[in-house]
C-alpha cells in the first residue's frame, strides 16, 4: 500500500504506534501541537539537527529503511556525543513522495525507534508532508551537560595530544564499497558508513575528565580538525603514520588501490570523535578506551596557530594539511 | 551569486553573521557540533517543528524570500502558542537547490531572523545541505511552560464554551487570491496567509487563566475541532452564524462566490488559536480580548461524547461537521 492510499491520518496513527513506547515516558508526547517534557535540574540543554535528503545524502537501493531510520538519528547523536551531551528526546520529521510504500515508512521509523531505545531516548513528536521528488528526513535531537561541561570545538590548547576514535577511513571505503556493488566483500565497512555507532560514552567520559576540544568526523579529519584549529585558535600536527587503520580497512585498500590516510582524512561520515587532551591525562585516555572498547589513537599533537595544520609524513617531512572535504554546494567535489 | 559558486563555508559564513545577534545570547550558539543553552529552573520543555517545502506549502512566486523565512519560524511559534509556551530557542535547516540565488537564502535568513527578534528567541543552530529539486525549510522551535501548566488538546470538558481567535477562513482566502493572481485586491487576506501572527500573548494568557483545551488552527476548525474532541473524549457544537468574518473577507467572498464559514471551517493555514474555557471564565477572555486587542470570539460550546461534532445553522438546524481539512497524502484534496 502506498501512502497515498493511506492517507495522513492513517499513516500517523502507524507512526504514532512505533514510538509509543518510548514517548509514553514524557509529560507530552506525539499527538499535540508540541512536545513537553522535563529539563533535568542544574542541567543545560543541548540541541543539534541533520537532514538526511535521497540523491543528496543517500540512495535507497544503498541500505534497507530501517537502516536509514537508524543511521538518520545516529549522525545526530554523534553530534551530542561530540558534545559529552546525555541523549534527552529527538524529533523526527518525514516529507515523503505519495508513490512511498507505507512498509518503507514503517520500517524507517522501527530502525529510528530501534536506535533511539539503544541510548533511552524518547521520540517526542516531529512532522510528516508529502514531497515533490525524494525522501527527506530531518532529525532534531536533544540532550543535556551538566552546567558548563559542555565539550566544545573551542578547547584546544598549544601542547595537547590530539586523538581520534575508532578507524576514520572506514565509512569513505565502505561508500566506495556499496557505490561499486563490492560491499559485501567487506561487511565491516559497510557497516561502518551504514550503521555508525555514536561515540555517546566516549563523548560524556571525556566531558567528565575535562579535556580540551572535541567534535566528530562528519566531513574528514582534515576539515573537521580545521574547525578546532580555527575556534581554538591553535594549530596542528598530524603524523600519518600512527593514522589506525583496521585489517579491512586495509586489505580495502590493498584491494583497491585506495590510501587509507587519504579515506580518513578526506573522506568523512566517520562519525567518530576528534578531540585533545593535555598531556596529564593520555594515561586516563587509555583506560577509557580499555574500559569502554574502543579504539582510542593518539595521531598528532596541537602547535601554535602560526605553524598551521599539517601532516608529518615517516620521514618527519611536513606539508600543509590538503583541502579536502565534502562541500555541499560545490559540484566538483 | 548562486550557492554553487559561493560553496558551503562562505554561506555558513554569511548566515552565521545574520543570526549573531540573537545567538550571542546563548552560551553555545551556531557553529560547534550542537547549541548549548540554558532550561530557567522549574519550567518543562516544549518542543515543535515544521516542514515548509516549495511546491508543497509555498510556490516561490507567491512570497517574498523574506516573508518565506518569517512565515517558516511563524508557523512553529504558533504551536508553541497553542501549548502556552513562552519561546526559547530555535533551529533553522535549509536544503537548497545549487542554482539558489545566495541574495535569496540571506533574505530569507534575514526575515526569519527579524521574526525571531520579535519574540525574543535566539536562532541556535541547524543545518545546509544541497537539495536536488525545490527548496525545503525546517525549523524546530522550543519554550518553556510553568511545571504542568502546557495548555493541552485534551483539556476540553463537557459545557465550556468554544472560543476562535481572529478571523479564521482568511488565510484560505489569501491563498486562493494568490493563485488568482488578484492577492492586492485584499492586502489584509494575503498578509493573513503570507505573514501569520503567532498568537503567543494569547496563548500564555489563556493558559495562564487555566482554560480548557487549546489548538492552533493549521488544518480548518473542522479539522482541528475533531482533535480537540478525540482527545477529550467530547463532541462540540459550532454556530455557524457566530463565526467571526472580517469586512474584508466579507468582500472578497462576495465578489468570488465563496462562503466564509467554508473557508473557515476547511480551509487551513490561519494559525489562529481554538480554544475552550468554563463558563466562569468568559468574562476574563473577553477582557483579555480588549487587552491584547485580538478578536477572540465564543463559536459554540463543547459537548458530550455521544452528540459528536454538529455544526447549527440560524434557523437552528443540525448537521455533522463536514469531513473538510487538507491531507497531505490525498492527490484528491
Amino acid at each position: 500500500m502506498l501512502v497515498s492510499d493511506l492517507g495522513e491520518e492513517g499513516l500517523l496513527e502507524q507512526i504514532r504506534a512505533i514510538f509509543a513506547d518510548t514517548a509514553s515516558r514524557i509529560p507530552v508526547p506525539i499527538g499535540d501541537d508540541a512536545a513537553v517534557f522535563d529539563c533535568p535540574p542544574g542541567k543545560q540543554q543541548v540541541w543539534t539537527t541533520d537532514l538526511m535528503l535521497e540523491g543528496v545524502h543517500f540512495q535507497r537501493s544503498w541500505l534497507t529503511p530501517g537502516e536509514l531510520g537508524r543511521k538518520s538519528l545516529a549522525v545526530n547523536l554523534s553530534d551530542l556525543a561530540a558534545m559529552g551531551a546525555r541523549p534527552g528526546c529527538v524529533l523526527l520529521s518525514l516529507a515523503l513522495p505519495l508513490d512511498t510504500e507505507v512498509e518503507y515508512v514503517t520500517d524507517l521509523c522501527r530502525g529510528f525507534s530501534a536506535m533511539a531505545r539503544e541510548v533511552d531516548m524518547p521520540v517526542a513528536g516531529g512532522d510528516t508532508c508529502r514531497a515533490d521528488k525524494g525522501l527527506m528526513v530531518s532529525v532534531t535531537a536533544g540532550g543535556t551537560v551538566p552546567q558548563g561541561g559542555a565539550m566544545l570545538r573551542s578547547g584546544a590548547s598549544k601542547g595537547d595530544s590530539l586523538y581520534v576514535s575508532g578507524f576514520p577511513g572506514s565509512a569513505a571505503a565502505g561508500m566506495r564499497l556499496i557505490e561499486a556493488g563490492r560491499s559485501e566483500d567487506f561487511p565491516g565497512l559497510r557497516e561502518a558508513f551504514i550503521a555508525p555507532r555514536p561515540r555517546l560514552d566516549v563523548g560524556r567520559s571525556l566531558a567528565a575528565l575535562g579535556v580540551g576540544a572535541g567534535i566528530d568526523i562528519s566531513d574528514g579529519i582534515a576539515v573537521d580538525l580545521r574547525h578546532i584549529c580555527r575556534d581554538s585558535g591553535v594549530g596542528a600536527e598530524v603524523r600519518l603514520e600512527e593514522l589506525p587503520v583496521s585489517a579491512e580497512l586495509e586489505q580495502a585498500c590493498g584491494q583497491w588501490g585506495w590510501l587509507p590516510w587519504d579515506l580518513a582524512l578526506g573522506g568523512g561520515e566517520d562519525y567518530e570523535l576528534l578531540f585533545t587532551v593535555s598531556e596529564t591525562l593520555t594515561g586516563q585516555v587509555a583506560s577509557l578506551s580499555r574500559e569502554l572498547g574502543v579504539p582510542l589513537t593518539r595521531i598528532g599533537r596541537i602547535t601554535g596557530a602560526d605553524t598551521g595544520t599539517v601532516l608529518v609524513d615517516g620521514s618527519g617531512a611536513c606539508t600543509e594539511m590538503p583541502l579536502k572535504g565534502y562541500d555541499h554546494f560545490r559540484t566538483d567535489g
